[in-house]
């Protein structure tokens, strides 16, 4: 087929290449037969493929065929496995690819600001270099299989609340160190196919008609080479858009924005070279989804199932684990409580909802390892029945068992796409059901699923915690796994638990008011800003238990020839199973001239070792991802100086660190008037003549000028006066010319 | 000599003109002699007149005429009390007066945004009520003698960092109700003569040339009458901040921004109605301020030691009396520890420094009443001496004793104009001592000289705390009268004490860093961020003990026919002595469609009370302080509702609350295209249709379309969609023209 598709567009009309640059539908482009030009269809994802049956409807949610659900997001991202992440990727390639699916609509990689986003299910982590590092393994697998991978929400796209309109009022250093940088890797490391433009607005301008984000930032810093398609329904102006760079507009627009596109190019308005570009891209898109080697169904369910057993196992987080009540022993009865145990909660709602090829429960996966475990529901997930009934069958199980595990979780309802949380709490009902558990035996685990961070008012209070998050459809088989121990956890969070939803950074600045958000916290997001101030957190980023326990030796780091920073660490499996330790390596900068979080991921690794096997592992953290956005300059600098690189367990479990002197960019903002006395004093050429002056200066104010502040204070505030103020003032011993004179000869040096 | 004033500047030439908008030297005016205008003087204050002596020096800040130095603003604003403040500014300008000074620079009224800012004793409060009401007693005193008031630093200054250059970034809402709420308060309330423009940026533009700024709001939206002084050295661009509204520039730039002027008259640039306009205030304020009846001096040195000594005793706040430790009783025998007992420390460093006319000593002041009180000074000023003895000395004063009065506080160096603090914390070598004292003698008061908060880590270990500020200079006897219960404390706190710098709201987001500081904390500064976020705090706003207790009745209130609320509360004085209670309202909104803190400020009275007494206290809450500002139509708003009123006697200790329902202001917001499903629904001629609308594609996606996320969810998701986006979606029934005209039948009421 690729072979009738023609080069480029140049033998197409206008209203030919407009056509191409909007859906045909919901899900598909546009053919133009009399060029040869098939359709494609770009169907959601990204956890597993949702590809609608029969008709699309309306919005396009309605039933689709049955795919293997993988772990949303929230659950895989925990794993820090970019390789899993690939094989997950590819698995979903593979389904694309049967199904003749050319795009699929993922991986989603905003970062989760406020624990509220009823989307963050889908999102990875707080973290960029996290949500980054996933997100490209998940493309190289989807792309691996000749199938587009769509990188979303570009940008800045943190809620649900008014997403079609809120702008995410966020300045510069947050907006690229933090929301950007993930779009960044991903983009540098895995190209994928195509990037999908975000609702909202950015700064007052929608991302969907932001020629800044769509062009500068995404083609000419980060070299991206693929196609720009709208989320579904995000175009405002399409003419603006075009131009912008947003290559396809989805779903269809009845012709109304073709022929928009069509008129504009007629009158002059637009430029058809700009209408060649976004169709020329939709071409290339088509040609490359076109050349997919043809795959045989049907799909192999038990292989992709398997896959997602692994892959959710991998994902639970073993949050406490007293007296090793974990795992489970055979001798021990168990009790099974809570409905999530029979009707698992295993992805969220919206666009990414799968149907799945099957679905495991925890309660007959746990029965399958021991058959006698009781059973009592203790709570509807309607709310019906009679909730002293239940509680009292449930208590009456746990009080006969020698451990009772307790399966809690949020409602399908309260996570989804298109509207946020407005609290953290698990719902009142099983939190009660909880306590009476706990009072007729205390030798409770509690296993969550939830899409995004609740809070654990119980946690000091029951021996064992573990967080399963959304695990897909083999989720209930993946915890039966680890609550018996076939698979030992090595989850960790990439989300911080807080004590309370008002510590949380965003907390009075989200979801925003009359069309605008203001993401106030600035680069403090997640654990920088937990960190920053101190506060006591439920459990940290990146924190997970093990069956086992690692010992770190000595780190040390060196910059490399390529001027990354390479850590080398020796960890031990110190305990008596395999397991596996994701290895954790931030940075900081003591004595840095800017506001800094006082420790940032950098580099991760997940690391299998038998017991009393040691491996040295190596990380390597990027020159790159230590450069901090300069606004004086407008471009990344790395600030020099002696990093602290922390080798570490989670964010606040340090285990070893080192120091590595890194050079910094060459950097120079020119002096003006409108620098600062202290700004020229530091200069090698103005510096001598401008201390001079002022030591005149001070010198003719008499000996006690300074008075109360001292004189260090009033060195203090000389320094701070832009040079062009104080030459105006009177009887100052040196003049404006002069100064000018000094600047012109400094170079513009600083 | 006001005869020989002109009108007007009709008669005065460009370059006359020009000369009058900007200073002769450092404090003062230019004449016109050939006009018959004279020259007036400009001097630093305001809690006393800092006239400097001779020649004025390049700065400004060398040896000034003695002056009565009344407590800075940081202790006055303690009393919670208009009517002292304006006793205190009559005093002031009695004695700018006798000087021959026409204004005086102050009251500086800007928001303590962090504890850190340099400059916090020159100011009143993290609240803009507090700020705004006590800036207005003392503009209405200075100005009831003929003397200008110079209300500064307008705007959003509030850091000295960078203070020329840096941007305050900062959006509309707290922009508004906190940063500009309290400056519009006194303008309205006091019409100051004089406003003094600020050295920073507001959102990328100098205060000194912003349009918006000095003329929209402050002339036209507020009605501001007088002249816009530059702050010293302000003026970045001449020309553009006299269009602005700048109207004179100080200190005398040497002629060159004087033929900047004329020249771009001369050329066409500059408007000369601008230039008339400018110089014809000028003229204004000369010919004002030289209306003022001539007053004999010398100076009543005497009444206005007292009367300082008055104001320094009201803004004592008793943090802590555990036991009733306080007052001192005759009996017991007193060691007075802690140097600043003898060199007290009572204003900060800067443009405000007064030299006074005579200084109280706390111990002179206590040995009056306890002649055998012993001292032990404990630590020297300037860090010499051997601390060891010191100590010594200091411990067995306090064991020898029945209680010890331990003097701590930050040195003069710490807190000045020109720099900021980097922590809040007391000098180590204190603390030890004091550790040391309570070791010996647990029976302890600590009394406190600082200009912004300190940490009090040694709250809980320490019987007594008495925070005395900066007192002026007959604070030290004010110290030994509130001591000893001459006079019974009745000042609160107009700032919170937090437990720690890192639970400031404006941690991480000060001092900036390139030329920009985010106001990221939004509206929820001090108190409002501790109460929205739940943190504990040492001592919260509007704390402050006395020696007697007060009983708070049943609060009432009443919109009058203003529409004000008025709040009616019965206060008792239920303790032994006579005693002033400083009783405050706050307002909440329960429900709320907006972000707001849980609540604020929106009057306040101080009230003196004998032992036994009742008092109706009336407090009156404008209807203008219950708005919000709204950035769809850029003007205040009050949202309609039933409003929390709470009668409290601490932001955090509330005695009585009464509800009173509020009509809001009608307000209108346009529906149109760009309107959410939402907003459209909730239209009384569009919504019935668009419901339909609603219905009938919800029903055309088949039952189950909502899935996981529900019906309401499904919604909610809904509602949030641009109609303009909903009906280019295929196949929704419901057309763009139908919508079109549904909005235009609505009329624009949402």
């Amino acid at each position: 087929m690729t072979d009738t598709i023609p080069a480029d567009v140049s033998g197409l009309t206008v209203p030919q290449k407009a056509s191409l640059t909007s859906g045909a539908d919901f899900w598909t482009t546009k053919a133009v037969p009399d060029a040869g030009i098939p359709s494609i269809m770009l169907t959601d994802g990204p956890h597993g493929l949702r590809k609608q049956t029969g008709a699309s409807d309306h919005l396009g949610i309605a039933d689709s065929v049955p795919a293997t659900c993988f772990p949303p997001a929230v659950g895989l991202g925990a794993s820090f496995d970019p390789e899993l992440a690939e094989r997950v990727g590819a698995a979903l390639g593979v389904e694309s690819a049967i199904e003749d699916v050319a795009v699929i609509l993922g991986p989603g990689i905003n970062i989760k600001r406020s624990p509220l986003c009823g989307r963050n299910f889908e999102y990875f982590s707080e973290d960029p270099i996290v949500s980054g590092v996933m997100g490209a393994g998940l493309v190289r697998g989807i792309q691996s299989q000749g199938v587009g991978a769509s990188l979303k929400h570009f940008a800045a796209n943190n809620q649900e609340f008014d997403r079609m309109r809120i702008s995410s009022d966020v300045d510069a250093r947050p907006l690229r160190e933090i929301y950007l940088r993930g779009f960044q890797r991903v983009v540098e490391d895995a190209q994928p196919w195509t990037v999908m433009c975000s609702y909202n607005r950015i700064n007052g301008v929608y991302a969907s008609e932001d020629p800044w984000l769509l062009t500068q930032v995404l083609r000419d810093e980060w070299g991206f080479e693929g196609l720009v398609v709208s989320d579904w329904g995000a175009v405002n102006d399409r003419v603006a858009g075009l131009t912008a760079g947003l290559d396809l507009e989805m779903p269809a627009s009845g012709g109304r924005t073709d022929a928009q596109l069509a008129a504009t190019v007629q009158d002059g308005t637009l430029d058809e070279r700009a209408l060649d570009v976004a169709a020329g891209r939709v071409l290339d898109l088509v040609r490359k989804t076109q050349s997919r080697p043809a795959v045989a169904g049907p799909l192999d369910v038990d292989a992709h199932h398997a896959l997602a057993r692994e892959a959710a196992a991998r994902s639970i987080v073993l949050l406490r684990n007293e007296g090793g009540l974990l795992p489970l022993r055979p001798e021990q009865t168990l009790a099974v409580v809570g409905a999530f145990a029979q009707t698992p909660r295993y992805q969220g709602a919206g666009s990414s909802l799968i149907n799945p090829t099957r679905l495991d429960t925890a309660l007959d996966a746990i029965r399958q390892v021991a058959p006698d475990a009781a059973y009592a529901p203790g709570f509807t997930l309607d709310g019906s029945g009679d909730a002293a009934a239940l509680t009292a069958d449930a208590v009456a199980a746990a009080a006969a068992a020698d451990v009772a595990v307790v399966f809690l979780g949020l409602p399908a309802t309260a996570e989804s796409e298109g509207y946020d949380r407005e609290h953290i709490d698990l719902p009142a009902a099983q939190l009660e059901l909880l306590d009476a558990v706990l009072a007729a035996n205390s030798n409770a685990v509690v296993v969550l699923s939830n899409g995004s961070v609740v809070a654990l008012p119980f946690r000091d209070r029951v021996p064992a915690i573990v967080e399963g998050w959304l695990l897909g459809q083999a989720g209930g088989s993946a915890t039966a796994d680890v609550l018996h121990g076939a698979v030992n956890p090595s989850g960790k969070l990439t989300e911080t638990i807080p004590l309370r939803l008002s510590d949380n950074p965003s907390f009075g600045n989200f979801p925003g008011e009359f069309g605008h958000v203001r993401y106030g916290e600035g680069i403090l997001v997640g654990y920088r800003w937990y960190d920053a101030r101190g506060l006591e957190v439920a459990y940290p980023f990146g924190h997970g238990l093990s069956y086992t326990t690692f010992r770190y030796g000595d780190a040390a780091a060196i910059v490399d020839g390529s001027g990354d920073v390479l850590v080398t660490v020796p960890v031990t499996n110190t305990g008596a199973v395999a397991g596996r330790e994701v290895v954790q390596v931030y940075t900081s900068l003591p004595g840095s001239g800017l506001e800094r979080a006082p420790r940032e991921l950098k580099a991760f690794a997940s690391v299998e070792l038998q017991p009393g096997q040691t491996r040295s592992v190596q990380l390597r953290v990027r020159r790159t991802d230590l450069a901090y956005w300069d606004i004086r300059v407008d471009r990344w600098v790395v600030e020099g100086g002696d990093y602290t690189v922390a080798v570490a367990a989670s964010s606040r479990d340090i285990r070893s660190t080192a120091t590595v002197a890194v050079a910094g960019d060459a950097m120079s903002v020119p002096l003006s008037m409108e620098s600062s006395v202290g700004e020229l004093m530091a200069d090698p050429v103005a510096g001598p003549v401008v201390q001079q002056a002022m030591a005149g200066l001070l010198a003719g104010m008499g000996g006690d000028a300074a008075g109360a502040m001292g004189d260090e204070g009033m060195q203090k505030m000389m320094a701070s006066f832009p040079v062009a103020r104080l030459v105006g003032f009177p009887g100052v011993p040196i003049t404006r010319e002069q100064i000018e004179g000094l600047i012109a000869m400094s170079g513009g040096a600083q």
